[in-house]
């Protein structure tokens, strides 16, 4: 099943995706959030769906798509989980995983505009395959970990790298601004996935920079949740952005960061694409 | 004016306290959330409470207070923010604010126990002031800064070193822990509040271990929201911790860390003081 939602920045709806065709399901479900992910929301809505399939109104192709789910609680990034980026940044291979939060208020829709933030000459991306926890988690076993997964989303996880990584301290100064955080256009529910065979990959105004598989991953989807939920509970709604491969800005020799009108496609195998075009900021 | 929030983990009540007395305001408010500081509701309220002192329901001394922000966007912290702590921890004192990212879901009452994590031999304590946002703040000036500020509270950034520092990457893993963000008892409103002088204190078992005043800050309040602003922006509700003084358990030669029983009581003059109690972890 596919879960997205649409309408203006804000003001989202709870949407459903069959086939080609989507759906508004606001009329059975108030929205993709915590609280729907916590309860028995997602087998409820496909009984809903399976039922109703004829009569539910359908949302046009031109309505914009926003994040497929409202604000969650955390967004948990894993650092160099690509054996390629890792050396492309000249960071040793991560014996385990690195771990760092992005602002949930750099969440945005799918196809927003990223904005380049005031000051920055450094804005990078970084295709990612994301997983929405679906059931509380802490403690868990690796083999239990998939009871754990509300489903699966596209994710860019947008970089300033001087912010990062030249302005003292911690990286989340560079991974926080508005609009870094695109995800969707959709979470795909986890049944028939094969999450550690997913083509990957990224372009610049058409040129591939990214062109990767989840198979490259260093430490699983499984093996992420047992070991994030060692040190804090995973909520259902929670965010886990596994990591980017090999082919982002800071890794070019002269490296190339984005400029206003400069567009970004992405996607992931089962999980659709996205587009961004970069403006500058403007108050 | 302070807000306080009551009742069952989860399932807390808005309130406020006047003098010694707890009054409880759920029927004029849904909740100190998002919502409640982005709206006009601290106003409101107060106008409310003004009006209704007289029939306002009680709330008694043995009910438990909770964390008095509803599920805040993001916890900000600033690290290594005193000099005396800096050098303490053998770090170099920071020419710009060091920042990282708490999970919320580290949040609990002021009183809960905190609850030593799996395999942590190296569980610390930080007294910090808090300060909550409350209107939406972004490039903001640091003379402008106070207009986004909703209140302060007492807060102790729990830290397990081990996770912190010895285990790859950044310092989510030591910060995130549940029960690690024990907030309040109560948000303090600012007017009034002299924030750059307030006394602080924290001791373990009856004995003083940190000693202090936000005097000591090397990045005051205003300027940290001005910084931070440039970054991302802050939404009402959002909380900045703004860095602890000297007297961290890391600190002592050889460092002091909790274990179970061991009593933390802390307090910021003006905020109230909090107590927790040291508990193993339990299935």
């Amino acid at each position: 099943m596919k879960l997205f939602r649409f309408g203006e920045p804000g003001k989202e709806q709870p949407g459903v995706i069959i086939g080609d065709t989507k759906y508004d399901v606001s009329a059975f479900v108030k929205d993709f959030d915590e609280e729907f992910f916590a309860g028995n929301g997602l087998d409820e809505l496909w009984e809903l769906v399976l039922n109703n399939t004829a009569t539910l109104p359908l949302v046009s192709d031109d309505t914009r798509i926003g994040p497929p789910v409202k604000r969650p609680g955390k967004i948990i990034c894993i650092g160099l989980n690509f054996r390629d980026h890792a050396i492309e940044t000249n960071a040793p291979i991560p014996t385990e995983p690195i771990v760092f939060f992005k602002a949930t208020s750099a969440i945005c829709g799918p196809n927003d505009n990223v904005v380049i933030p005031k000051n920055s000459v450094k804005t990078d991306w970084e295709v990612e395959l994301a997983v929405v926890i679906g059931k509380k988690a802490s403690y868990v076993n690796e083999s239990d970990a998939h009871k754990h997964i509300a489903g699966y989303v596209l994710h860019n996880d947008y970089s300033e790298r001087e912010f990062q990584l030249e302005r003292g301290g911690q990286w989340v100064k560079g991974k926080s601004c508005d609009t870094f955080a695109p995800l969707g256009p959709y979470l795909l529910t986890p049944e028939g996935v094969d999450v550690d065979n997913l083509k990957m990959w990224l372009t610049v105004n058409g040129q591939i920079m990214q062109n990767s598989n989840t198979s490259q991953l260093i430490f699983k989807v499984p093996f992420l949740i047992h070991y994030l939920s060692q040190f804090m509970t995973l909520h259902p709604g929670d965010i886990i952005s596994t990591g980017t491969p090999h082919g982002v800005g800071l890794g070019f020799k002269p490296p190339i960061y984005l400029k206003p009108c400069d567009v970004v496609e992405l996607g992931i195998e089962g999980l659709g694409s996205s587009k961004q075009i970069a403006v500058a900021y403007k108050a």
